[in-house]
């Protein structure tokens, strides 16, 4: 049997980027995938500027608390300041642009301003209140990496490098089959069919240029019933996998027409488990992304559980106190994962006890 | 100061569901919030199935592993199976229905079959190997609560029930306003504007009935340039409050026109944590969502740092090792977002020391 790391490496070696590139506008980006690193193009800061509402001023002009200085402007946040007037100050507002000539910014809470002058109660260290031009980020400085998929943090951080439009990989089209004779659509009544003729149908007509990959469902182990393997060995190519992971263990990869071929475990928890354990590192290395792997988190047992000789993605639910453990682990039983919050990984033949630390992949760490 | 939950509970305390539900078929659920509980109208298995691939028959006509039983008909998922005549055996793959009479499935691995008759080489306990009628779900349970909002596996496990269409409450209408005289659309230059008026035209006629919510950033400090509180005033009301977060003190609540509205700070880091922290909540109940809170995770801290009377948003990666916290927290820098996987949260007066577990929330939890 493939460990599942082993499944897994040797899927994404078997993959590559199977997708194009588009231009598209940064506010329909949002979950796309970046093809090309973005790189400042300007400071962030663009200027020096004002980090409170308060007075501008050079700070060797400051005399005393009692001698006021004439203001010479007022510059508001989007404002394009004039040079600082030697001897004078500038009212100024959080975000404005720093006249030059002014090396300092005095909080407005530490002076008293009368309209035409201003008196500075208290002054600070020369160059305080000032955010400096590009000390967030530095012209040229690479923030966002191709093959990064985007969020909606990365979206304003172009915005703020005044990005409009990106080039993102075109979305990956994945043809989704399920087989079994036993399937019937929701509201329909059943129609016991040809799933050996249909099957090789779908596959063809999809195969035929228009999906990047086909994943079917169901069928793929070595049983009498077990059809999808003929279909796509007589179109292609078929590798039956034997991973050590539970549930899901029958798996195929392969070719259809040329077209890559994932077959999955017909059980509904299987399905699932293997999809997103082992069919979503290659989707998404089709796709572009270079981060094919869930990032998993810490969390305490509150169940103990022998290991076994394959990797066990097992349902829990996640409460304050720690994981809770669906108590059947059936393949068949979807409940337990609309019931849970995720899965734990347990590795194979090692022991988890309550209260030790699990490796905990929540829904959402595979979004 | 009003603390982060103090804030949370008074907007839950003045939110109402703003939606009305819709019906719409399952395939287009993705993400919505179901309006209604989902009982499971059918029992799940829908009859007595077999586990395994191989062969029914009633316990008590076998003799013993020489002696050859009939094979009276052969049973694959999907199709309807007669009663089991006495004194045979029926051929059966898995997930198939079990025929009325059989009590007993044995695996084909301990079985010699002919094509006419089978020899049971050794005979299980009784009840082997059958999936029973509704062990998984029962007719009028309920599986899907109203105010869930809808995964993958929920819409599967709707499927699996034949529910072919749900209802789910509309999608919340936000309209989100950035004001601001320094704020520029990306791709173009910068024009002066006249702020007061064009955040007074927008909010008059987004609030006219074409928005449930209003999200405004930036403008609602009481300092002289800040302009949001006056116009909202004068079409509604408005109350600031201090909340103890950090990045993101200025918050403001009201309605314009009697349409709710949220005013968050005008720094990106500061929009994006009170959006998350505060306004997500909110936002999430008037949309029907029943679960309002991300579910934070225990992660260890790769570093220390001291607590602060203000409930504090740490931006952080995630390594094996645990959690580094961004070197520069400043509110303003949005590259502190992008560079990382999530916030920890730092209670008030609670400092960290390395090595510690903290409360951390991956992006992915307020998904």
């Amino acid at each position: 049997m493939l460990s599942v790391n082993e499944a897994i490496s040797s899927l994404l070696d078997n993959s590559k980027r199977l997708v194009d590139t588009e231009e598209i506008g940064l506010l329909d980006a949002a979950g796309r995938t970046l093809a090309n690193d973005i790189v400042a193009p300007i400071d962030v800061p663009p200027a020096d500027n004002s980090a409170m509402d308060g007075y501008a001023l050079r700070y060797v002009d400051w005399v005393d608390s009692a001698t006021g200085i004439a203001l010479s402007q007022r510059i508001t946040a989007g404002s394009v300041p004039g040079a600082l007037r030697p001897g004078t100050a500038a009212r100024i507002f959080t975000g404005a642009e720093l006249p030059a000539g002014a090396d300092t910014v005095v909080m407005q809470e530490h002076c008293e301003g009368s309209g035409s002058e201003v008196r500075i109660l208290k002054l600070p260290d020369r160059g305080a209140n000032i955010r400096r031009r590009g000390q967030d980020i530095s012209t040229g400085q690479k923030v966002l990496s191709a093959g990064q998929r985007l969020r909606p943090q990365d979206q304003g951080l172009a915005a703020s490098l005044g990005i409009a439009s990106i080039a993102v990989y075109r979305r990956l089209k994945v043809a989704v089959l399920s087989t079994g004779d036993e399937l019937i659509e929701p509201g329909q009544a059943a129609q016991p069919g040809q799933i050996y003729n249909s099957n090789r149908y779908m596959m063809q007509a999809r195969a035929a240029g228009q999906a990047d990959v086909i994943v079917t469902s169901g069928g793929v182990s070595v049983g009498e019933e077990d059809h999808v393997k003929d279909v796509v060995e007589s179109l292609g190519a078929i590798d039956l996998w034997r991973i050590a992971i539970k549930p899901g263990k029958p798996f195929a990869f392969g070719q259809v027409r040329g077209t890559p071929f994932i077959g999955l475990p017909g059980n509904p928890v299987s399905v699932l488990v293997t999809m997103l354990v082992v069919g979503r590192p290659y989707l998404f290395a089709c796709q572009g992304i270079s981060a094919t792997a869930p990032k998993a988190v810490r969390h305490s047992a509150l169940f103990s559980r022998k290991g076994s000789m394959r990797e066990d993605y097992l349902r829990v639910r996640a409460t304050g106190d720690g994981l809770e453990l669906f108590p059947n682990l059936s393949s068949g039983v979807l409940f337990s994962t609309t019931w849970g919050d995720g899965l734990v990984c347990q590795r194979v033949d090692t022991d988890i006890r309550e209260g030790d630390f699990v490796e905990y992949l929540p829904w959402s760490s595979f979004s």
